[in-house]
């Protein structure tokens, strides 16, 4: 990993306090490869990920109450689809939770922002998946004024208190915030509308949302000045390049997985006496 | 694929009311390759199956309420989760409904048995999978007498009308019920006890679940002579060959995957409409 990494992909991807409006969304920050080697360097590290979460889901069916978040958050086209399929596509579908969250159901808005969040919350020893998060609830809700601002505005300590809680019960939040430029975006738009493969990931109002990008902008540098915590820190991800998001989300969820220094469980049973067992059954 | 397979998987494979007491369990019905045949194969077929997948989802994101449920049943070791792991691993998971079945919940015992079943079922558009299912309420409920044989008896019927609901409701079933032999189990529950890496598998009540083998073997053949109907036949695979039970299930579902008769769904909106409107946005 050092072999192209000239820092780790958890310092050189922190949120810093940086504004957003200065990311060069065509970098690859902290490492120094180029695509060829990062797609090489992928398919290294995939297994590395792939054998981790099997210690945690290996743990969870032991009794082990941890599991791991990852949050992933951006404009559509930003590429958070490709992570779910190339990344935790590369993980045991039996350890991972995975949810998408789109306009909120009927059921959804009578009830407070966070019961949806909760109800889909990874169980014990899972790697859980937010494709878009509660904090939709401060983004396209803030830019678009679907609540008062005083409304938005208590819930980024809310937020907070609420990733406090998961942090405390054993959950390892990773959240990624993934940017694309605004001309990046028009060009993943653009082959959607020209390949017949990708026309049902369009939607005509993707375009009216580019009218808001400042106002996303400005929405997403307060989630990154809000909710970045010690507990629950962002990582800020440039993500023109797909190859570079699978790949330092990889790194990512690897160091996430690494902090939690997971063995294989101890076996809950004496061995000896369970292969006597065996040979007489 | 009719390289190797003398008849299709479909036809070698459906239940055809032979007893299960003298299957081969270590046979490859159909198939005329070896190992190494069958997993250079399965590699060439897994991007198939994925791409199937994935026209089922935008399908299903574009209003199609069709599924396709995979429900997985066999005794301890017979490798569902293998199944899960390997080939339902090819495929993006935000397709994939995945539920595993065990003992059930407090709650859920204070419900009807179909009552956990009916919250686990694929969305339109996904891949549901199921890990052990309803079959579970006539096979480890019947050998160990959880209710009375009047209850479980009427169940067979019960699971029929219900599959013939979900079947009229677009989702299409895909029924295999793995075997393996006594002795093949003996050494996977042994390869659990040698290697640290496995021990979190192992229970000791599996060994005392072998010596409910035949009750089990009876309890399956039920299962196969009374809900294998045409609407949602059994696949009964021999399974202990690893490499042809995943190879065969992956068959299996591209087969389902084709009856279904997918194409891209169309564009929803004028593309070129949208095309104008991209440019200047």
């Amino acid at each position: 990993m050092t072999k192209y990494w000239a820092v780790t992909p958890t310092s050189a991807l922190l949120a810093d306090g940086a504004p957003i409006a200065e990311l060069d969304t065509s970098g690859t920050p902290g490492f120094t490869g180029d695509k060829k080697a990062g797609t090489q360097l992928l398919a290294e590290r995939s297994p590395v990920l792939s054998d981790l979460q099997e210690k945690l889901y290996a743990n969870g069916r032991s009794g082990d109450r941890r599991s791991v978040l990852l949050v992933l958050q951006g404009m559509d086209t930003a590429g958070k689809g490709g992570i779910v399929r190339h990344v935790i596509g590369s993980v045991d579908p039996q350890g991972v939770d995975h949810a998408a969250f789109g306009v909120p159901s009927r059921e959804e808005r009578r009830h407070h922002y966070l019961w949806r969040i909760h109800k889909a919350l990874p169980r014990a020893g899972q790697l859980g998946v937010f494709d878009r998060s509660h904090y939709e609830d401060v983004l396209v809700v803030r830019v678009h004024n679907m609540v008062p601002p005083t409304e938005w505005e208590r819930r980024y300590d809310e937020i907070n208190a609420f990733e406090h809680e998961l942090v405390d019960e054993g959950t390892t939040l990773v959240k990624i915030a993934m940017f694309i430029s605004l001309d990046e975006q028009k060009k993943r738009l653009a082959e959607r509308l020209e390949r017949p493969d990708k026309y049902w990931k369009f939607k005509p109002a993707d375009i009216d949302e580019r009218a808001f990008w400042p106002a996303y902008q400005e929405a997403y540098q307060a989630v990154l000045d809000r909710t970045s915590t010690d507990y629950a820190p962002w990582y800020v991800l440039p993500a023109d390049h797909k190859w570079f998001a699978r790949l330092a989300v990889t790194e990512l969820l690897i160091a996430a997985f690494l902090r939690l220094k997971l063995d294989w469980p101890p076996a809950l049973f004496d061995i000896a006496e369970q292969k006597r067992r065996l040979a007489q059954a």
